[in-house]
């Protein structure tokens, strides 16, 4: 694959120190948007800071922070959402990983959720990450384009039953089903790739974004979102438990429709390329502002967990 | 009890007729907020509304939108907030019936939402109507006194680990255990006062209330959210699962701390009535205007089920 024209962009970009620095400031801001751990009743906030701190790779808030910045924004203006974003993710991996749904044991090399504090509080504990969500958002400025309503509107319609959750139901109803191609695309769209989506456009929004500007986020949104799940079922196939963090080899074992499933890997490795390279072209309106979200973006697609 | 206080107030006003009539228009709405039971994926959808048009009694909503009228606002301004607290509501029923929580079969006479759509579904239906709860407050016109941060921020409160879901971990935690009576007061406070205030407080802002009466709104919300679930500890020992249509005499049986299994009944409903007339009290500012008020926490008072 030729991305040169991301070379050209990124120069000396290094992506390893930026990712590095911006969880720092990320996990910074989440652990004072976080209530103590001994905050009464501190089994839920305990259960609450264990999975949102486990060594996540908060990539949903550093390109909201990114796309903030591309759009001539502060990152300080733009970290409720990114952490609003950030705190949604992780209460949908929780209730994901619930003996009910995928019945997972592992996530980010520790044990879920529910195997420390018990199914009761692990439900408990992402309903309160969801709700936490809304209330961190609640501390955004609103921009004069964006008043709150439509803030508050964005995270919850991505977070909703026509998208992220859709995406989990559509998810556990095609497994050992025979899934078309654009089914499962659907299925990512919604399970992964609008959360993602949401995420930068959240951040165009936190910098007063113009119209078009918006427009390049939510197509950006989109490539990277869709190509992060294709890269996702891609290693789910081709790396080991060990390297992944959590069990591989589950897609197929539990017969969840993924790209290399229908497709076959190599196709899938097209894709994924491919829809990095349209992410590219989508944020070529940002020029040298928009580095960092091309460097995230090559990244996410060489990433090997 | 004398409550002849109220009955001045009152005078004719024939709380069944209300309670039907606002009982209908809040259905009405909450059926335009939610998506059709065909929208895509529609299995989320059908669990969504099967729980939340299940004949629930609606009294969080009716109470936003009296407390609304009662500041001399409207109810279509309020109607947004109304719905959002309801959606929330039911999110938490379908949660707590869950097998992992207090595995309940039945809710309103009808099988629960996991034995109709299985726990990953249930689970998923009450994460969506939490979610959806967020996107239909975002529908909401703020006044110059209650900008949309503030709202946000108070449903999420209320709603969250030091509140709402506060109150059902220690409820879980003190099951079998004894429970002082200022515990179970606090779990009481957490469980149920806490959202049942924020529907009255939002009715008042909705309506652009001056701080006086919001003051008079939030005592008024405490008194009769705890005195609501008081009589639910009542009525769960004396009436049977007919009357009541769900289980009856489970708290017992599951060891939970309840106000007659720790002060005895004759002292609950005692305590009952004290909060009843302390709500009374709180709004006696609003004047003729309370009427409404008045009668529902009366109402409440006096329900059979």
């Amino acid at each position: 694959m030729n991305i040169s024209q991301n070379k050209d962009l990124s120069g000396q970009f290094d992506i390893n120190n930026y990712l590095e620095a911006r969880t720092k400031i990320v996990n910074s801001a989440l652990n004072k948007y976080l209530p103590p751990q001994n905050t009464k009743p501190p089994t839920i906030h305990k259960a609450m800071r264990y999975s949102l701190f486990s060594g996540g790779k908060r990539l949903r808030p550093i390109l909201c922070l990114a796309a903030a910045e591309a759009c001539g924004g502060t990152i300080d203006r733009a970290m409720p959402l990114a952490c609003a974003v950030e705190c949604i993710h992780t209460y949908s991996l929780i209730h994901d990983d619930l003996p009910a749904m995928d019945n997972d044991d592992y996530r980010r090399g520790r044990l879920t959720n529910h195997k420390v504090f018990g199914e009761a509080v692990a439900i408990l504990a992402g309903d309160a990450l969801l709700t936490i969500a809304f209330e961190i958002a609640s501390k955004f400025k609103p921009t004069p384009r964006y008043p709150m309503n439509q803030i508050i509107y964005e995270i919850a319609y991505a977070a909703g039953s026509k998208k992220l959750i859709a995406g989990q139901v559509c998810d556990i109803e095609a497994e050992g089903k025979k899934v078309s191609a654009d089914h499962l695309r659907y299925i990512h769209e919604c399970k992964t790739a609008a959360l993602l989506q949401c995420s930068v456009r959240l951040g165009g929004m936190s910098a007063n974004c113009t119209e078009k500007q918006l427009k390049a986020l939510t197509d950006f949104g989109y490539y990277v979102g869709l190509a992060f799940q294709v890269i996702d079922d891609i290693l789910d196939v081709t790396q080991t438990s060990e390297e992944l963090g959590k069990t591989a080899g589950k897609d197929a074992k539990s017969g969840k429709a993924t790209y290399p499933s229908i497709l076959g890997l190599e196709k899938s490795r097209e894709i994924a390329e491919d829809l990095t390279k349209r992410a590219f072209r989508s944020i070529e309106i940002f020029g040298k502002k928009g580095v960092a979200l091309n460097a995230l973006a090559e990244y996410l697609l060489k990433r090997r967990k």
